[in-house]
This record gives C-alpha cells, sequence and structure tokens, in this order.
C-alpha cells in the first residue's frame, strides 16, 4: 500500500553539519539542541541522531524527554519550561531531566514533591537534576522579574539543587549592534535584556544560557555558558530571511517533496482554483502538485511562490515555476507555462534548492512554522547522505 | 506522565447533529460526508462515529480508507482523487473502494491494471467499485475537459464500470443568486460550472455529485445525487465567516483548550514577545497560554484574536481576552488587565464559546486550516456528549 507522493525526507549529515557551525561561532562552548516540538517537526530520532555530539538537548514535552531516554540518549535533557503540573517532577527525576522554574507555584510544586520523599531520595533528585531559573528580562513571556529573582534562587539553592540562570531575548533577530542604536528598532533591545540580566544574577553562582540561534549569530557578547541553538540548527533563519543567514554555511534538513499529479490546459483569461485567484493572460499550462495546507504547505502563500520542479530527462537542470492560484487543503497548483512537465514528474516544496525560508517569506511567515506543521499524514524518512 | 495541558476534544454528537442538517437542507439525498486530511484533524474513529448515519465517506489518502474498514466501516467509500500510483487500484479492489478518475495516466493505469486480471477477478472489480469521473468545468485543477469527457467515460463504460459524474466549484462560497450577477462576483461563477456541467453529460447515464458544504448551502440546484459535504459537518463556514453560516444551526465539533502557565505585570510602555508587537498602555497583566502555532494556533493571529477564559469560580461565566503579542512556537500571550485569572486556569483556543472561524478570520484563514493543523503533540480526546 502505498502513501500519496507527498513526502518529506530528513537530512541528518546536514543536521550534524549546522550543529558544527554553532560549534565554530560560539568557540565550542557547550550547546542545547533545542527539539522541541518533535524536533521542529524533523522527529526526535532524527535528531538525536543529527545532534549527536550537542551536550544536551532541550525541549517541553515530557514523554519525548522518555523518547529520547528510550533511544538511548545519556547526555543532558533540559525541560525548557519546566513542570506544567506538579506530578511533572517525578518524571523529571525519574529521566534524569534539568529543568527550568519561571514561576511561583512550579516552586511550590517543586517544595511539595521534595517534602513528599525520603531526605536519601530528595539528595538524589538534586544531584540528577539541575535549575535553571528564568529571569524575564523584558520579552514579559516567561520567566521572574529581577525583583523576585533573587529569593526565588535562594529558596531553590535552599532546597539543595545546582541554580543556573536562563533568559530569552525578544529582538534578536535584529542584526548587529549598528541596528541596536536605532531608534527603529523593536524593544526590548538585546543588548538592554543582557544588561538587566547580568545585573541580577551578578552576585550569585551558576552557568548562564541565554543565546538563541539569532543572539548567537548576531550578539557574541551574549553566548554565555551553554549556548541554546534552535532554528540556525535546522538551516532557517529566525528572522525568516534567508540572506540573513546565508554567509554562515548552514544547510537545510529538511526536503518536502511530491509529484505533479494533472496537467490543465487554459485558455487566456481563464481562472484557476477556489476563488479564481490566478488568472492565465495567455495560453497557459498548469501543474496540480498533491500536496496542500493540509500537509503542511502554507495557505497563505500567493502567487509567484516558488516550487522546483525537479531535474528529469526532459529539464536536466531542474526549473523554478510560480504557484498560481490558492493553496488548497491538498493541492497546489503552479505556471508550467512552456516547460515540458509531465504528470508523475517530480517536485521538491522546499530544500536544497529551495530554501524553506524563501517560501516562508513569500508567505508572511518563518520556516520555523512551516517545519513544525508538517502534518502526519507526510510520510517520513531519515537519511545520513 | 501526564502531557502539556493542551488538548483537543473532539465533539461527535455534534458531528451527527451537523450531518442530520445537511440532510435537512438536501431533502435527504445520500451524502458522501469528507474526511480526507484525517477528517480535517477530528481522527477517523471520531468521523466514523460522527458520521455514522452517512451513505458513504470519502477521503483521499489510502491508509486511512483501510484504517476507515478495519474499524467497521462497510459502507461505501469514495477516493476522491483516485490513485497516485498503478498499484492503488489492487488496494481500491481489496478495500472496496470507488474512486475518481480526473486525468488520463489513470485510466492507462486502471486499463493495464485490469489486463492483469482473471476475466473473473475483472468482473469482482467492475462490480464492487464504481467509477465517478470528473469534469473540469472551470475550476482548473482536477478534470477532464468538457471536449475530452466522453471519450473517458465511453472507455470507462467499455471496461465494464458504472460510470457516475463529478465536478468541483470554485467559487461556491459566494452566497446566493443575486451575488452571482454581480460583475464583481469572482470567476468561475457556480451556474456557469453547473451549466456546462450539466451539457457535457446531458445524455449520459450515471449519478451525480457536485455540491460541496457551499454550494450546499447556497446553490440548491447543485445538489445531484449524492452531496459532498466537508467543512460544514464540522461546524464552520467555506468561506472562513461564522455569518455565513450561523442561521443553518450547525454546531462546533472540536474544542481546543490549554491552561494559563504563567502571568506578567507589566508597565506602562512594556512590550510583549517577539518583535516587541504588543505595548502595554497602562499598567497591565499579561497572561501566557500553552499553545502555539506548533500546536496548530495560527501565528498570523493579530493583537486581538479572542481567546475564551472558561468559567471558574472566580470568573462565574467566562471571559473573552485578546491576543497580546507575537504567537509564539509554544505559547500565546492575552491581555487580562483587571481580570482575577490565575495560572493553572482553563482557556478555550476555539470550540463551543469561540468559534473556530472567529479565530481564523482574525488570522486571515479559513475554519479548515487551523482544523488540519492541528498538531500531533496536541493530546486529543473523543467524547459523545
Amino acid at each position: 500500500m502505498k502513501h500519496r507522493p507527498t513526502t518529506a525526507t530528513i537530512l541528518t549529515h546536514n543536521m550534524c553539519h549546522n550543529l558544527e557551525q554553532v560549534k565554530k561561532l560560539s568557540n565550542h562552548l557547550p550547546t542545547w539542541a533545542v527539539i522541541k516540538a518533535n524536533a521542529y517537526g524533523h522527529t526526535i530520532t532524527a535528531a538525536l541522531e543529527g545532534f549527536a555530539k550537542s551536550e544536551g538537548i532541550a525541549l517541553l514535552e515530557i514523554e519525548n524527554a522518555q523518547l529520547a531516554r528510550s533511544l538511548g540518549w545519556e547526555k543532558k535533557i533540559l525541560m525548557l519550561e519546566g513542570a506544567f503540573f506538579q506530578s511533572d517532577y517525578a518524571d523529571y527525576d525519574e529521566l534524569q531531566c534539568d529543568f527550568v522554574i519561571h514561576q511561583k507555584e512550579q516552586m511550590i510544586w517543586l517544595s511539595d514533591y521534595m517534602k513528599s520523599l525520603s531526605s536519601h531520595k530528595a539528595d538524589m533528585l538534586v544531584r540528577r537534576c539541575e535549575v535553571w531559573l528564568k529571569l524575564n528580562s523584558g520579552m514579559n513571556r516567561l520567566g521572574f522579574m529581577p525583583t523576585e529573582y533573587l529569593a526565588a534562587f535562594d529558596l531553590l539553592k535552599n532546597l539543595g539543587f545546582r541554580v543556573h540562570h536562563l533568559t530569552h531575548f525578544a529582538n534578536a533577530d535584529v542584526a548587529g549592534d549598528a541596528d541596536l542604536s536605532l531608534t527603529s528598532c523593536p524593544k526590548p533591545r538585546v543588548q538592554d535584556q543582557w544588561k538587566l540580566f547580568k545585573e541580577t544574577i551578578q552576585d550569585l553562582e551558576g552557568l548562564i544560557s541565554a543565546a538563541n540561534s539569532a543572539a548567537l549569530l548576531h550578539h557574541p557578547y551574549t553566548h554565555g555558558d551553554f549556548t541554546r541553538p534552535g532554528i540556525m540548527l535546522y538551516g532557517a533563519a529566525a528572522s525568516g530571511r534567508f540572506a540573513e543567514i546565508a554567509s554562515y554555511g548552514l544547510k537545510p534538513t529538511m526536503r518536502l517533496q511530491s509529484k505533479v499529479i494533472a496537467i490543465q490546459n487554459l485558455q487566456a483569461g481563464e481562472h484557476v482554483g477556489y476563488g479564481g485567484r490566478f488568472i492565465a493572460d495567455q495560453l497557459s499550462q498548469i501543474a496540480v502538485i498533491a500536496c496542500g495546507y493540509a500537509d503542511g504547505y502554507p495557505r497563505h502563500a500567493p502567487n509567484g511562490t516558488p516550487v522546483w520542479i525537479c531535474a528529469n530527462e526532459r529539464m536536466p537542470a531542474g526549473r523554478m515555476a510560480p504557484i498560481a492560484g490558492r493553496v488548497s487543503m491538498d493541492m497546489i497548483t503552479i505556471d508550467i507555462t512552456g516547460l515540458p512537465v509531465q504528470v508523475g514528474d517530480d517536485v521538491e516544496l522546499w530544500g536544497e534548492h529551495l530554501p524553506i525560508d524563501d517560501v516562508a517569506s513569500a508567505a508572511h511567515t518563518v520556516g520555523y512554522e512551516l517545519m513544525c506543521a508538517l502534518s502526519p499524514r507526510v510520510k517520513i524518512s531519515i537519511t545520513k547522505e
């Protein structure tokens, strides 16, 4: 029984390569390879292979932490949002995960959990699991206020934990210090967040993790002790603009492919698809591809969004063709006027020939969203070469 | 081990109810309940329960046709896009599926497949599987041109099949015949597609299936012999505008829920989230919800997109609150200034209190996309009440 011809290939050798680039850029600091959201759609299996040389993995789904352990991952795991329920601590304990504490209830749950343990078991816990205390340095999403931070730190130390320091930047994709001086720079600025973070933790022991992909690339003073790359490990840009990362030698890690399943011949003036959004301005040919928004292709993609027609004996170099008509649930239509395309031809929706960022930009989103949106009905295969 | 508190509940009683509404609107014609894309994210299991009274189900993933048979579905199945590969016909034969033929290669594959069968087995096939021949009546996506249609019909009849007629409308969500006379009506118009379809098949025997949800609601002359409702079975509008269907008594079939996992207090002038898109204009409170675009929530949702805070002892009537700041991969931030919200409170992202269409409209998309985008990390439960 064959699936629809809509398939994703995960390129673990490129994941390895991207991790190496991270290491080079950050003076070989330890990394938390971020593999939340099923490794941004790449699967945990592929991530453990691609990021085998990372010192740690970071995620937020306890079931995937369990999966990683069951697949043999013995190095560090960081639960990026910490506990959602008090019972999560028993799982962290068993799976030997470091975890974030970002708000008071999580400390109360932890305190209560420790009271339920024998002193021997409580000793085990604080040896097995380290705490990463999160500061809200201005993003106003997760983390303690600077005024609350020291008390939280002391409480966790008193429980016996090793406590480290973590924060997250809101605008690290605004590249370079020159940009940062612009009044048009969105707030809060990296340099302001960093200053507040450093001031808050200045007298406290513990390691620092602050640099996401964009900070890793553009703000080296934030690298700290443990970098936290996500999107760049998957060969895409935090900003969604491929140009931002083109010079860093990152490689694509996901190829989404499908096939041409039909071809239509149009007269000038004829329309294509829902809403009739594309109108042929001449005798035209339209190819229909078996991939739509229910596969994870962005419905917002406008006419002109590129699709790569793979090399074949009729087109030995391959060719780009533009989307023509609204993306449907299960299909995309592209303008192939004048090209020798046939039913059954392979196309690449993103991958080595077409950066995922280019598709994302066209659809006014970021590569993250496209990777994560890959649907379960897309058959995934993992390859090392 | 507990999952993140991001869960979807599938309301099969409302799926039943919506099917009943379809039946009432269409004079109790037989229906193909469209359950492609994992029943628009609702699961095949829920669909077979919710649409148990449908005469048939229609989809395009052969593995889900197999699943439906293995779950005990004995009535008709229609493969909406027909064969992607020649080998699909053996599966249709085994699973006893009707199938669409929309282009020539599919006929060649079918012809070749039948030649590989004994005459007894070929006889069995044409008794078990009926063909739905698809006309391209102007949408220019799938289907034969009117000039090719008769030859295709004859060829399939000569193979021994019962052959029926199918087409698809590009603009059926433009409501009412009044609208259709407007020059601003997108092309092709339902009435023009219908006329061409009827003219093409006028001398041919076979049943007719043409009406998708929007045609079912707005263009009753297209109902034919077998309606083909999709989105309305799931309580949403083809256009993405809930007002379009508000008067038809359709009910929501999916509730997406999560919890507040943090609360931040902001000074006037402070920013929230990536890009600092929300700026507090007064002392404000922001609640962080464990749901983001990697769960299937639309990243395009702007500030102001509604989120429902479920009733609790502090807010017995529940309350709507607006999104404040960009949707992140795993989190949404909402403005709860002045509301007695606490960490752990339940929220509904869409469902009975908040039509999925309202969220879709805010994000410039349609409910279809949101349902289909529901991610595997969202825990789904199915309920009958």
